[in-house]
C-alpha cells in the first residue's frame, strides 16, 4: 500500500532552493541539548556599517541552506523521529490500509502518483506521556522545546547587551513576553495552555517552533488544490514558496481527488507543521454529501492523516445544533466550509454534531499522535454587519468548554476566530477569547476590517491581523488578495505572506517584543547611511525592493548614490541631516539633550566650522565635493 | 507671458476617462443651493438584488460622466470663479509676471509647453470675508459648504429611512459624526477650526469637499516629477487616474524644471484641492542652495502659486532653530524634504526659521487667495526608533500656537503628522495633536508600523493609516509601494489609493460613520447571492476583482454559478447557508433569537421539509437540482 499505483507522467515537483539575498542560514546548538542543530538566518551588512550580521528567525528550512541537499523525491531528513524514539512511549505499527476513496477515488492518469518512500507510523502507547502538554505537565522539558526556545531568542542576548539599542517599550496588554526565553519556560507556557509546539510524532521532517502569546507571533499561510484548479506540484511547491518567505506554518486545504497523496509529498519535505481540515476529506470519502458523514468515517480519517504526520487539525467541534439557527438572520450566514458542512449534517439530522458529542473519542486520537486542536470557528462571522454575533460568541463559549476537556485528556489546543471584523469590535474578540478559552493561543483568519475592496483582502486583513496581534493573537492565518476571488497562485501566496509578516511584526514591536526593534533598527540605520543593498537584504522581501529601486535607479552606480531615488540629488534630506549629524553629534554623548538655552553657544561654535566645510551638501565618501547625479 | 514660449514636441496628455464598471455619475442640487449640481456615484445592482443602487462619494470629475466633453487643453469649466465673484470681496489683477526661474530656467526643448489659456488672477481686496474660516466666523454659509454637506451625505437619508440596516455603532475618541451632515454643520465645524475646505480662489475648476474629523476621512495621492523622472503628462494623467480610485486631494509635489508649467497643468484639469510645498520651487530658484533662501523667494512663490489656484500649502515654519539639534541622535535624523531644507538653512545661518519669524506675512498672502495652510511635520520620525521623540512633539507644540495665529489672521488651517510609528505609539500622536492644535484637522502620512518591508510600505503604513483614522485623523496621505525606493508610476499610484481607500473606510466604519456600513453589507449580501457582478462593481477596484476572478473561474458562466472559486461546488457554505436559511428564516421575525429549548420544536418541525425537498445542495435559481460544474 501507500506506494506507486501508476506511471503516469507525474513531473517531480521543482521547488526554490538557495539562500535569500544577502543571508545565510546558520546553526546553533542549545547549552540544553548541544546534538541539535537550530536554524537562524543572518543578514551580512556591508563592511561600512561596522555592524554584526542581524539574526532574523528563519522558518524556511533546508531549503535555503546551499549546502544541504535537496531532493523532494526523498523528503527531508527525519531527524526528529529519533527524539521522539528517544524518550519512549511510542510505538511502531503497520497503520492503517491505504484506501482508493483516500484519493476520492482516483485512479489511471488522475491519480497523482503516490511519495515513493513509505514510512511507518508512529503513536502513543500506554500512559506514559506522548504530546508536548503531556511532557510539559509532567515538567519534562523535550527537545522540541529546547528547540523552539532557542529560535525564538534571536537577538535577544544582543539586545541585552547592546548600547546603541534604547530598550524595547510597549503595550502588551497583559502578555508576559519575557527578555529571554529559556526552554523552561517554553514548558511553563504548555503546561499552563497559554503555548503549544505542534508536533506529531510522525512528522519527523518537522524543525519544531512555539505558538504562544509570550512568543515571536506566528503566520500560517494556506496552500491546496480544489477540484477547480491546481496540481499536486504546485503545491508541494507553494509550500516550500510561502515557508521561503516566512511562513511559520502551513495548512494544506486540498479537497477533491489525490487529497492523500498530495498531503504525503507536502509533509515529507516540509520543515514546518501543516494543518488540516479532516471534515474536507472526509466529506470527499462520502461522495460530497454532507448528510451521509459517519463518526466513524471521519475518526478514520483522523488515524489516517495522523499517521501521515499532519501537525495540527481543524476541528469545528462548536458547531453545534442549537446555534446553527442563530445565523439565519446574518448577512451572510455561515462562510466557514467546514462550519457549513456540520450545519448541514446536524439540519440534516436534526441531532447534535458529532464532533460535539464524541469529541472525548477525537482526544484520544489526537493524543496518540500528538495532534494538536485547532478548534475551528465555523460560525465565523463572513461580513462586516455579523461580526461579533451571537452564533459566534455563543460558538466560542463552546470552544472554551472543550479546550478544558482536550487539556484534561492530554492535547494542545488553539482556538481558531475570525474572519470579518471591524475595527472597534476586534479588541472584544481578543478579550473574550483570552477569557473564554483559558488563554489558549488564538490563532485569527484577518479579520478583515471591511468587506469592499475583494482583491485586495490581505490589506484590509493585514490591519485587522496587526492589530490583534498586539492584543494578544498568537498566531495569524493570512489572507491573499485572491480572497473570494480565486485560488491564489505563486505570487499571491508571496503577497500574503510578506503582508502578514508585516502585521506579525507590527504587533511584536507594539507589544514591545524585547528583540523586534533590532532589525527595524538596522534598516533604517542603512537607509540613511545610504548602505542600499543594506536596505534591501534586512527588508522582508530583498527581490521586491531591489526591482523597485532598479524601475527608477537602474544602474549599479546609484545603489552607493548619496540620494534617494524620489527626491533626487538636491532633496535628499537624509544627507542634510548627515550634516546637522555632523555639526552636533560629535558635540553630544549618546541620549543627552540639550536644553535651548546652550543652543546659541554650540550654535556659535559650529557657525564657522560648517562654512569652513565649504556648505558642501555633495560629498562623496572621502569628504570630496562631487556633482550632482541628474 | 505664460503663453506657449516654444512649439517642442509636448504631447497633450492623454488622460483616462469613461465611468468605473457598473457605475454612473448622477447629481442632486442641494434645497439651499439649486444651482449647484454635486456629484456623486451610483453603482448599480443586477435585478435580482431588488435593491436601490449604491450610492458613494464621488471625487472623479467630469472624466467619468459620459456626457462631459474633456478637453485637457482647455481645462475643467471654472463654474466656480462665478460663485466667488458672486460674493464679492475679491479684485480680478494682472498678476505676478512670469520669469524663467519658475521653471528652473528651462528653456528651448527642455521647458514644457505652457498651459494654452491664461486666467487672470483674483485676490481678496479690505476687510471682507475672503476665506472660508472668515466666512463661517461670520455666520455665512458659501456654496463651497453647501456643496461639500451635500457630497458628504450619500446614504445617510436611505440609512436612516432604511429598515434592513442595523443602526450603526462604533467608537468614534470623541468625534461628534451627526447622523445628516446639514451646510450650517460645515460652516460650524470650519468656524470652530475643525475642518477645512481647500479651495483657493482661483481654482475654478474645484469640486469643493471638506476635511475634519466629523466627517469621511479623506485620502491624499502624491504626484509630481523629479530631477529624476517623469514628465508634464505623466504627472496630469496621474492626477486624473489618482482621483479615479478615490484620492480626494492630490498633491504636487514636482521639483526640478517645469514647476510651473506642469502645475498650470494639473490645475486647469483638476477637480479636486491640490496641494503643494512652495518651499521645493523656492529652493530651485536659488539653484538648490537652501542657505541663499530668502524670505522674499519664498513669498513670491507663494503668490506665483497663489495666482494658479493651489489650494493648500504644507509649509514647514514649526522647525525651529533649537529644535534642529534635538534630532541629532535620531536614527534616521530628518526625513522631511522641507524640514531638512529649513534645518539646513537655520543652520547655515544660525538664525531662527523665517517662515516662523515671519509667519504673519504669510498668512496674510494664504489669506488673500484663501489657499489652506498644512502645516508641515519638517521633524517627522522616519524610523521606528525615532517615533514621538522630543524633536517631534516640540515642532508640534509650535504647530499648535501657529494654528492660533493663523486663525486670528483669518486663515484654514490643518497638520501634517507623521510618518514611522509603532502601532502602540500611535494614539498618543492624535490625542497630542488635538490637544495642542485646538482640534484643526489632522492630516498623516501613514503612519508607517514598520520599518523592515520597503516594497510594501502600503501596507505598513495602511495599518496605522486605518489606525489613526479611526483615532481621528480627517486626512491620510498615501503611500505607495514605491516609497522608499522610487517614483510611483501608475501601477502604484492606483494600488496606494485602493490601500488608502481601505484604510479610511475601515476608519470610518470603525468610527460609527452612519451611512459607512452601507457600502459593505451591499457587497456582502452580493457575495452571499452570488451576484457576482455585483460583488465586483461594488468593490473599491472592480477590474482588479473582475480580473482576478476570472484567473481561476475564466467562464462568463462561472459569474452567475452558485458557488466560490475557492471551494469548488461541494464546499460552498454560502449555499449551505441559505438552506440554513430556507429552513429557520421564514419561520422568524428579523432581530429575534429562539431560546435553545425552543429549537427541538422548530427543528422537528421542519426536518421533514428538508428532506422533502431532497436534501440538494444543487439547486438553481429556479430550485431545480442541477449537476455542480466541474
Amino acid at each position: 500500500m501507500n506506494k506507486p499505483t501508476n506511471q503516469a507522467e507525474f513531473p517531480t515537483p521543482t521547488v526554490t532552493t538557495g539562500p535569500l539575498a544577502g543571508s545565510s542560514r546558520v546553526y546553533t546548538s542549545p547549552k540544553a541539548a548541544p546534538h541539535l542543530k537550530v536554524p537562524h538566518r543572518e543578514i551580512e551588512l556591508h563592511p561600512t556599517a561596522m555592524e554584526p550580521p542581524v539574526r532574523v528567525y528563519d522558518c524556511s528550512g533546508p531549503y535555503t541552506d546551499p549546502n544541504q541537499t535537496i531532493d523532494v523525491e526523498k523528503g527531508l531528513p527525519r531527524t526528529r523521529i529519533d527524539w521522539v524514539k528517544a524518550r519512549g512511549g511510542v510505538e511502531e505499527y503497520e497503520g492503517r490500509e491505504l484506501s482508493p476513496l483516500d484519493n476520492g477515488g482516483a485512479t489511471g492518469k488522475y491519480l497523482a502518483r503516490a511519495f515513493p518512500v513509505r514510512h511507518t507510523p508512529l503513536r502513543g502507547v500506554g500512559s506514559a506521556p506522548v504530546t508536548q502538554y503531556e511532557f510539559a505537565k509532567a515538567g519534562i522539558i523535550t527537545d522540541e522545546m529546547i528547540y523552539a526556545a532557542e529560535r525564538e531568542n534571536l537577538g535577544r542576548a544582543q539586545a541585552l547587551h547592546d548600547a546603541h539599542i534604547r530598550h524595547a517599550d510597549g503595550e502588551s496588554f497583559g502578555a508576559s513576553v519575557p527578555e529571554f526565553v529559556t526552554p523552561e519556560f517554553v514548558r511553563d507556557e504548555i503546561a499552563r495552555g497559554r503555548a503549544i509546539i505542534p508536533a506529531n510524532i510522525n512528522h519527523g521532517e518537522l524543525e519544531p517552533m512555539v505558538i504562544g502569546r509570550n512568543f515571536l507571533v506566528k503566520i500560517n499561510a494556506n496552500i491546496g488544490n480544489s477540484a477547480v484548479a491546481s496540481s499536486v506540484e504546485e503545491e508541494v511547491d507553494k509550500m516550500v514558496w510561502s515557508i521561503r518567505w516566512g511562513g511559520d506554518t502551513v495548512m494544506d486545504l486540498s479537497t477533491g481527488k489525490n487529497i492523500h497523496n498530495t498531503r504525503e509529498w507536502i509533509l515529507r519535505n516540509s520543515p514546518v507543521p501543516i494543518g488540516t481540515v479532516p471534515i474536507y476529506q472526509a466529506l470527499e470519502k462520502v461522495g460530497g454529501v454532507a448528510e451521509d458523514l459517519t463518526f466513524d468515517i471521519f475518526a478514520d480519517t483522523l488515524i489516517e492523516q495522523a499517521e501521515q504526520g499532519v501537525d495540527y487539525f481543524t476541528i469545528h467541534a462548536g458547531v453545534r445544533l442549537a446555534y446553527v439557527p442563530m445565523t439565519a438572520d446574518r448577512v451572510t450566514g455561515i462562510v466557514s466550509r467546514g462550519g457549513s458542512i456540520m450545519a448541514k449534517w446536524c439540519l440534516a439530522h436534526h441531532k447534535e454534531s458529532f464532533l460535539y458529542e464524541r469529541f472525548d473519542e477525537i482526544c484520544d486520537i489526537m493524543r496518540a499522535y500528538d495532534v494538536s486542536f485547532s478548534l475551528g470557528d465555523g460560525l465565523r462571522p463572513g461580513s462586516i454587519a455579523d461580526a461579533n454575533d451571537r452564533a459566534q460568541f455563543a460558538e466560542l463559549e463552546t470552544l472554551g468548554e472543550l479546550t478544558q476537556l482536550a487539556w484534561k485528556k492530554g492535547c494542545q489546543v488553539m482556538i481558531e476566530g475570525p474572519g470579518h471584523v471591524p475595527m472597534h469590535k476586534i479588541k472584544a474578540n481578543m478579550d473574550k477569547q483570552l477569557e473564554t478559552c483559558g488563554e489558549a493561543p488564538f490563532y485569527t483568519l484577518g479579520p478583515l476590517t471591511t468587506d469592499i475592496a475583494p482583491g485586495y483582502d490581505h490589506i484590509t486583513s493585514g490591519i485587522g491581523a496587526a492589530m490583534i496581534g498586539w492584543f494578544g493573537c498568537a498566531m495569524l492565518c493570512y489572507v491573499t488578495p485572491k480572497e473570494h476571488l480565486g485560488l491564489p497562485d505563486r505570487d499571491d501566496v508571496k503577497v500574503g505572506v510578506i503582508t502578514y509578516k508585516i502585521a506579525a511584526h507590527a504587533a511584536d514591536l507594539a507589544k514591545g517584543h524585547p528583540a523586534a526593534k533590532l532589525r527595524d533598527d538596522a534598516l533604517s540605520r542603512a537607509r540613511f547611511e545610504f548602505r542600499w543593498e543594506d536596505q534591501f537584504n534586512l527588508s522582508l522581501d530583498p527581490d521586491t525592493a531591489r526591482d523597485f529601486h532598479d524601475q527608477t535607479l537602474p544602474k549599479e552606480a546609484h545603489k552607493v548614490a548619496h540620494f534617494c531615488s524620489m527626491c533626487g540629488p538636491k532633496f535628499c534630506s537624509m544627507k542634510i541631516t548627515q550634516e546637522i549629524r555632523d555639526e552636533f553629534g560629535s558635540a553630544r554623548a549618546p541620549n543627552t539633550s540639550l536644553a535651548a538655552e546652550d543652543l546659541d553657544q554650540a550654535m556659535a561654535e559650529k557657525a564657522e566650522e560648517f562654512k569652513a566645510k565649504g556648505s558642501q551638501i555633495y560629498l562623496n565618501d572621502k569628504g570630496e565635493t562631487r556633482e550632482p547625479i541628474d
